[in-house]
């Protein structure tokens, strides 16, 4: 079992390449900042540029949100969620931090396995 | 195993019994016209006034999305996404759909058991 | 959303129907009493004669283990896991009781959705 | 995120560490061989020697069943499924291989993280 990582595309320079890595990595967006004690809204979207199949052998079957070591929530998907096009598979969710947060996603490609995001850090005021 | 369904709270007298039916309820929040092959955004929120704890030994574990008969995804959470405090469960799912959707979503107390939402119909047009 | 419930196929005419049936529902298979604290195994597994197809557009895709109101264990599967040829899906729970039981399994297929076993009662005794 | 990776607990000194590792560390139990088209059962238990607590604050959430980079399985469970007692997490997957297997789990605990097996290699005869 390994785990693939985001590569900032623009340092690659086969087109099939940069498809492939950036459809199947999700990306967190966020707020940069945080009240603690208040919900935030943590989107994990899948491919910042470049769709995903949708297809029955060839899906993103779940993502996880994780903050640092802890998961905190997990997302599963059928086939077809996605109406079998290409797309970008996406969730929010909102989660309500007490101490500042290093959040990363993971994503399971049907295919091409295990996929991390990179890190992004949640600086969490009173 | 038995499902626990809303019921209009409005039409209930004792508070115990509003609150305890209101904050294990998911709603389902979304547009009630989509276009055939666009995204479309489906909130399920857990009570619509009052709030449910997130404590170790009670919290909401998951909830499912539903379109008739099938399951279209599922969001897994861990005591304290929520910060241990009381608060709404809430996540976003994002569907393509392809034809008129029937929704329903299902949620899971640790201590109260499977809760099912109001029905909500989306017309998908062309 | 409903549920399908297990009738017993002895009791119905067509085979279409029975084999429909069948092959849908979740059995549980366990000891009928247990010790308190002691590991008791519960077998989850799909249709008592007839197998159920594992094609990526059609498979069971989870299984969970209900005691009374409370979701012990859910079983998450991809399709292809039991060869792409049709099987009996099956898992075994390891669960440690401290009172008595009343188990029951639902099952759901991506095609004809959710199905629930009949009740298994288990005595627990010091 | 990190991955934390059994180590064999017979080179460490410290009786704690000792347990730390083993108890989080999911073994994966089943047959060397196998053959194709037929159904293997594929055990994974949480500790060889040591048990976990099942406490609300602190237990095994979820373990994972991966051969190669795909993941065949996943099984969630709550809190209190071993009873709140030290335990060892165990669930027996059925899987049907097509080919030579390299297999290895994953197990979350909600205080400690993320812990990978070592990997198991099946080969799959006609």
């Amino acid at each position: 079992m390994k785990i693939n990582r985001y590569v900032d595309i623009s340092t690659i320079d086969r087109d099939a390449k940069k498809d492939y890595i950036d459809r199947h990595s999700p990306f967190i967006h966020c707020a940069k900042s945080a009240k603690k004690g208040e919900k935030l809204k943590v989107t994990v979207k899948l491919g910042d540029e470049y769709p995903h199949p949708d297809d029955f052998d060839h899906y993103i079957a779940w993502v996880q949100l994780w903050n640092g070591e802890s998961n905190l929530a997990q997302a599963t998907f059928v086939a077809g969620a996605l109406g079998n096009q290409a797309g970008h598979v996406e969730v929010d969710f909102y989660i309500v931090p007490t101490r500042n947060l290093k959040l990363t996603a993971m994503a399971f490609c049907t295919k091409h396995g295990l996929w991390q995001s990179d890190e992004v850090v949640v600086e969490v005021t009173e």
